[in-house]
Order: C-alpha cells, then sequence, then structure tokens
C-alpha cells in the first residue's frame, strides 16, 4: 500500500461523461491523504484528520502540492515522421495552405517520410514525444493512424502505436484514421481508396490483432463527404471499432450530425458547429472534443466552447498534436490555451482533459476521476491548486506522475 | 579560450536596431565554431572549415544544436508578491476589470502585498522566476517597479531589483515605474501623487545608488494623461533616466507620439497605434516593443506587428510578465505566440527578442548580436535550426546558456 500524504488540494474529478454545465462544479478537499491498493487502485481518500494510514504503508509526500487525475490526451498524431517547420514560415508569410500543398508541404510531405520510415524509425521518433507528455502529467494518449494512406503503411502505423505502448507507462489507446485525407494516388477515386483501407482482410487484421479500437474519419470538403464518411465509418463498426469523426472544422456540412447518428463517442473540431448539431450531439451522449491548440496555431476562429457547455453537452479538450496544423504536444499548455482562448474556467479544463476524455476513450470506468476502486493514474503538482496551474500559463509545474500506482516521472525542478 | 563546436546553425543576429523590414533577413551559418575570448567577448567564427580551433582551447560541443545570441527581455514586472488566479477565474466567469478591482482584485491586490513584503521575501519570490527564464535562454531581464507606490516602497522594489543582479547570472535592467497607477491613497490627486514620486531627494537617491537606468508611466484613460506623462518622464530624464512608455495599449491618445518627443528609448504596447504615432516613432528611432503574451492572456487584439515591420519600425517583443495581466513568463513562449497570433516569422521575432530589444536597453554595442567583441551570450538549442524551436511552440529545447563566455545553465534533458 502507498499513502500520498501532504496533498494541499485533491480535485475529486467523479467518472465521465459530465454535462457541460456541471463540469465547473467539482469538489476538492484541502490538506488531503490518499491511499493506492495493492493493485495499483485508489483506495481510501480524504481529509489527512479522516484517513489512517497504515504502518506498512510507503509514504509519498506530495509536498503541499495540488494532485489531480493524471491527463487523458484524447486526440493526437503523435507518430509521424519529418519536419514541416518550412511550411509553418510560408504560413507566416501568407501562403495558403493549397500553395504550400502545390509545393509539395501539407499532409503529403508527412505521409512520403511516413511510408519511408521503418516501425523501428518511427518508434524512436515517438518515444522522446510520450516521454515529454508523460512530464506534462498525461498517463493516458489516443493515436491516429492516418499518414501511411495504403492499407499497408496504415497498418504498419498501428504496429508502430501497439509496439509503444510496451515501451512506455503511457498507456495509448489506437485510431485507425485511414480515411484522413484522400491520396494523391486516388485523387478524384475516394471510393476506391476506400475499398482498400476497407477490405476485410485489413479490418480482419486489425480487430486479429487488435490494433485500434477506434475509427476515425476527416468529414470535410477537401477530404470525405457525408456519404463516403458515413461507409468508412459504418464498415469499421462491423468490424469492432468505435466511431469518431473529425468534424465541422472548416465547413459546415453536418459531420458531428453524422457523428450523432452512428454513434460516435466524439465528434471532435467543432470550429463550425450549428445548433441542430448541438442538439443531436447532446441526445446521442456523444462528447465535444475541442482541439484549441490547433486553432491557435493556425491562428483561426475557436470553437464555441461556451454555447457547448451551456446546452451541457460533455466537452473535452485535446492537443491534436501533429506535424502540419498543431505542433503543440503539451496537454496542459492546450488547457490554458482553452481558459484564455475559449473562457473554460480552470476546474471546467480539468474534467475536460481527465473524466470527459476518458470517456471518449470509453475507459471512464477506469481512468480520468479520483474514486475508490478506479485505476491510480494521478498528477502531482509543485503549486497548491489547479487553478493556479494555468494562471501560470506555459509553465511546467508537474512534480510526480503515477500511472497505475507505480511513479512513472518525477520532475528534477527548474 | 572557449571554442563552441558542431553548431548546426549559427544565427548570425547583427546588433540593433533593426528595422523592421531587414528583421526578416538575417544570415546563418551552418556547421560553425565560434570562439569565446578569454574576456568572455565572442571572437572569431564562421563555417567550421575556416576557424582554427586553438589546442588550448576548452572545447563545448554544441551537439548539432542551433545558437544564437543570449536572449533580452525588455519589459517585465518580475518583482511582485502575491497570487492573482482568483482574479483569473473572475475573468474567464465575465467579470470586468472594474468589478474584480470593486472586490479588491487588480493591481491593488499586488501593491498591497508588495509594500507588506519585505527585501528578502521579494527576492526570495523573484529568484525562481529568474531561475526559469535562465533556463529559458533568457540572459537579460528588465525589470520595473510600480507595485510600491509610495517613494520609499518604489525604492525598495528597485533596491530588491540590484541585489537580485548579485544573485543570479542573469543581467537585469532597473525601470522606475512609480507612474504605474494612482494609488488610492492619491485617487483624483494624480499629480500631487507625481510630486511625491518625482521629489529630488527620491530622484536622488536613485541616482546615487545606482537604482535605475529607465523611468517608464503607463500612459492610459485610467491611468496618467498626456501631461502628466511628460512630466514624469522629463523629470526622470533631467535626473539621469531614460524614458519609456506604456503606450496605446487601451486608448489611442497620442502616448506613443509623445514617446517619440521626449526621445524615449520605446514604445510599448501599441495595440491601438495609429499611422501617426507609427510615424513619429520612426523620425524619432524610437523601438516598438510588443507583448504578444499579454493580449493572449487577456484574449484581447494583436497589435499590428506586421504593419510596424512594413513601416520598417525596428520591433522588439518581450513578456510583460506579471501577476495580472500576463503570467507568460517564458520569452521563447512569447515569441512563438508573436508567430501564430501577429504573423511575425521566427527570423523576425529573434531579432526582435534580441538585438532590437539590446537597444531598448541601451545595451546593443555589447548584447543581443553575434559579432566579434560583442560580449559572449548565447544560447544553444537542442533543435537544429532557429525555425524548428518556433515551429515546435512552446516546447522548452534549450540544452545550454552561456552569459559572458561562462556556462551558466545546462539542461538535463526532457
Amino acid at each position: 500500500m502507498i499513502a500520498i500524504t501532504n496533498i494541499a488540494e485533491l480535485v475529486v474529478v467523479p467518472p465521465g461523461p459530465i454535462g457541460g454545465r456541471a463540469m465547473g462544479h467539482v469538489s476538492t478537499i484541502e490538506g488531503a491523504t490518499l491511499l493506492i491498493d495493492d493493485d495499483g487502485c485508489i483506495g481510501r481518500f480524504g481529509a489527512a484528520s479522516s484517513v489512517d494510514v497504515p504502518k506498512s504503508a510507503e509514504v509519498i509526500d506530495a509536498g503541499g502540492g495540488c494532485m489531480l487525475p493524471g491527463l487523458v490526451d484524447c486526440h493526437t498524431h503523435t507518430v509521424f515522421a519529418g519536419t514541416r517547420e518550412d511550411e509553418f514560415v510560408k504560413r507566416l508569410e501568407g501562403k495558403t495552405y493549397a500553395q504550400i500543398a502545390e509545393e509539395g508541404g501539407g499532409i503529403k510531405a508527412t505521409v512520403e517520410a511516413v511510408r519511408k520510415a521503418s516501425v523501428e524509425e518511427l518508434i524512436e521518433l515517438a518515444l522522446p514525444r510520450l516521454q515529454r507528455m508523460l512530464s506534462y502529467g498525461v498517463t493516458t494518449v489516443e493515436i491516429k493512424s492516418g499518414y501511411g494512406l495504403t492499407s499497408a503503411d496504415e497498418l504498419k502505423m498501428l504496429a508502430v502505436v501497439k509496439r509503444l505502448g510496451e515501451l512506455t507507462p503511457v498507456e495509448l489507446v489506437a485510431s485507425y484514421l485511414a480515411a484522413h485525407t484522400i491520396p494523391h494516388e486516388f485523387a478524384g477515386r475516394a471510393d476506391a481508396y476506400l475499398d482498400e483501407v476497407l477490405a476485410p482482410e485489413v479490418l480482419q487484421r486489425i480487430r486479429d490483432e487488435n490494433l485500434a479500437e477506434f475509427a476515425d474519419v476527416f468529414c470535410e470538403r477537401t477530404a470525405f463527404d457525408l456519404t463516403q464518411a458515413r461507409r468508412y465509418l459504418e464498415t469499421c463498426k462491423s468490424a469492432g471499432l468505435t466511431p469518431r469523426v473529425h468534424a465541422d472544422q472548416i465547413t459546415q456540412m453536418g459531420a458531428s450530425r453524422l457523428a450523432a447518428e452512428v454513434g460516435a463517442s466524439s465528434a471532435d473540431h467543432l470550429e463550425t458547429i450549428d445548433d441542430a448539431s448541438v442538439n443531436a450531439l447532446r441526445e446521442a451522449g456523444t462528447v465535444a472534443v475541442l482541439l484549441p491548440a490547433c486553432s491557435l496555431y493556425l491562428g483561426v476562429e475557436q470553437a464555441p466552447a461556451r454555447r457547448l457547455l451551456e446546452a451541457d453537452l460533455p466537452v473535452a479538450v485535446a492537443t491534436d498534436f501533429n506535424p502540419g496544423s498543431c505542433m503543440i504536444e503539451s496537454l496542459p499548455l492546450t488547457m490554458a490555451v482553452a481558459c484564455t482562448q475559449m473562457g473554460m474556467t480552470p476546474t471546467e479544463v480539468v474534467v475536460a482533459a481527465t473524466a470527459n476524455a476518458a470517456a471518449v476513450l470509453g475507459r471512464q470506468d477506469r481512468v480520468g476521476a479520483i474514486a475508490e476502486g478506479k485505476q491510480a493514474d494521478l498528477v502531482i503538482l509543485d503549486m497548491p491548486s489547479h487553478t493556479r496551474w494555468f494562471y501560470a500559463f506555459g509553465r511546467e509545474c508537474v512534480a510526480a506522475v503515477i500511472k497505475g500506482g507505480r511513479i512513472v516521472h518525477r520532475c528534477d525542478g527548474h
């Protein structure tokens, strides 16, 4: 048994999904103690005076820091090769995405680099990213495929995620995003491309080797239309993958209504969401995943977070870490951006990046919450409150990270 | 002699001030070596093949990283006490600054905390902030008074800055910002307040004890008007302090034109600057200091950076780190914000936070540049180019920091 003592503030996030109106109201315990059972699960916790620490317990002193559930980054593209810093500069110099794509940039550049890279190279590139994420307090990370765009290369990316999960303490969740964009070999023939990546033997292999839990599609004017997206998601769903949708980012074409219809666990982006879609998501119980770092990185309008919260939708926040539109890999930085750029409060963003993000990944019964019997995935800050974490926008404040009851990261201090 | 070898990219920033149109055009040397003389100044540098490394030299391997001048943060309020995270939350919940001030928040809260704090307490609070700034690659930091708002407490703040300068490798520059706001004891009697803080014995003491180099004023509808600001700056100028102005932040009232008229080294903020003011600054040779992290933190419109650059004004970028409107203490993070939110390029922001920031502080002859004979203030990144630093928005990438030829910080790696 482990006893964590001297916790200035324990943020008692309940299991998700939590509707938007309740997200800002989470109880906290000042001066807390929390016990971790030998099976790595949360045991008793409460005010120090109310929790007996067994003599046999190993004591971890939280040093007067705040403790909260380990963060869950439920939307990332962490496996990739190559760098697109030139494109970053071109965009700042005023070039459009179309011009950049014509010059060989854009997602095409990443696809080429990923196709060329071996499994080992992709692992070597991704591991330090995951190590940094862990140092920011992130204990569960979803990673999408989507830069292979052939059935073989998509399977390669999923194999990389599986292998990475054995190499890092971070819990990884894979999504099959073969429908990320239409590869240039299939320009104008999206359905023929879908024939390839939805081939029964491909989906069978994903199932047999347990390569993914989710299927994701980029539903957008420049990618897949509603009919194609529905076909992709329903076919994947019959093969056991839970649907998710990149929806309403640039064009309002009903993509989040599709997410609701196919029973997706989330609709992600939502910069252009309309009222009918808000209602559809609420009725379907689909979580709204917001990606504020992406909008910041691109210098574009943010999704209407407050409108979604007031509509009582469960809202999650994720990084969207990827080499093109968002090289921000820090979920705490993203959460601070959600505060200042979307008007979410610190408590709301904590719920968004723990309980509700866990619900997106179907793990709400196990992670993302402080409750007896849940897995002890915990972050200890070198700050006395979660509010101060986001007030100190961008400052790295994680003192220690615990995954399944085991300390997996300690900060040496700055 | 020290030889820094294996520099993937040496960003040869020339001494400032550099006009906006030239800021994006700085030469770089790939595969460089740089020598540091025994007096801590930059010696010969160039492509590795062109620089002989003496056998007696101590070799520092840059590890294939990029090297650039140590960063200069030319606008901060790093000395303060107390925390205003409650105010941060209230603002997100929709309260106005006026409402927050009525509830005892706003700058008043910081002033009360600073007045109560001893010199020792203020030093203890500021030192870790400076240590973190150093870890971000910042080797010179300006710090303003302005939370004392009595002559005694303003002098106390300046004494804190002076003492801090002896305790940190970071080079500190003090500004006398007694005219930060009108303290509540003098509500409606700004001139009587100025009588106190401009008293000859106060200015004499600043001079005798070398407590400040600059005088700064917040010229704004809610603070000091043009006449009061002029009086403050001209009186301070006769006492040997170089003027600077918090100008055009919320209200366009001609504050940056005043800066030009009194020969200020900088006009800072400039969110509401008009064309006449742009011309006035250019003619006066006054540097435009932009504070993009502050606008981000407050969720308000950014200053028109590209307009100022196209007008060929020398532009600097600084954090504005302070406990109310900008708790962002990282200058590299601020520079990344200047890229994505203001459309500045990575090269422009490097010049803005080195050569031009040094010019604001009257140190362009010594720091902020890579040139023979300049002080060896240098940053080595764990990335091969300065472009990638900002592309990887918010990621801490500093491998080592050198001040006056001496390694003052090494990163242990993430």
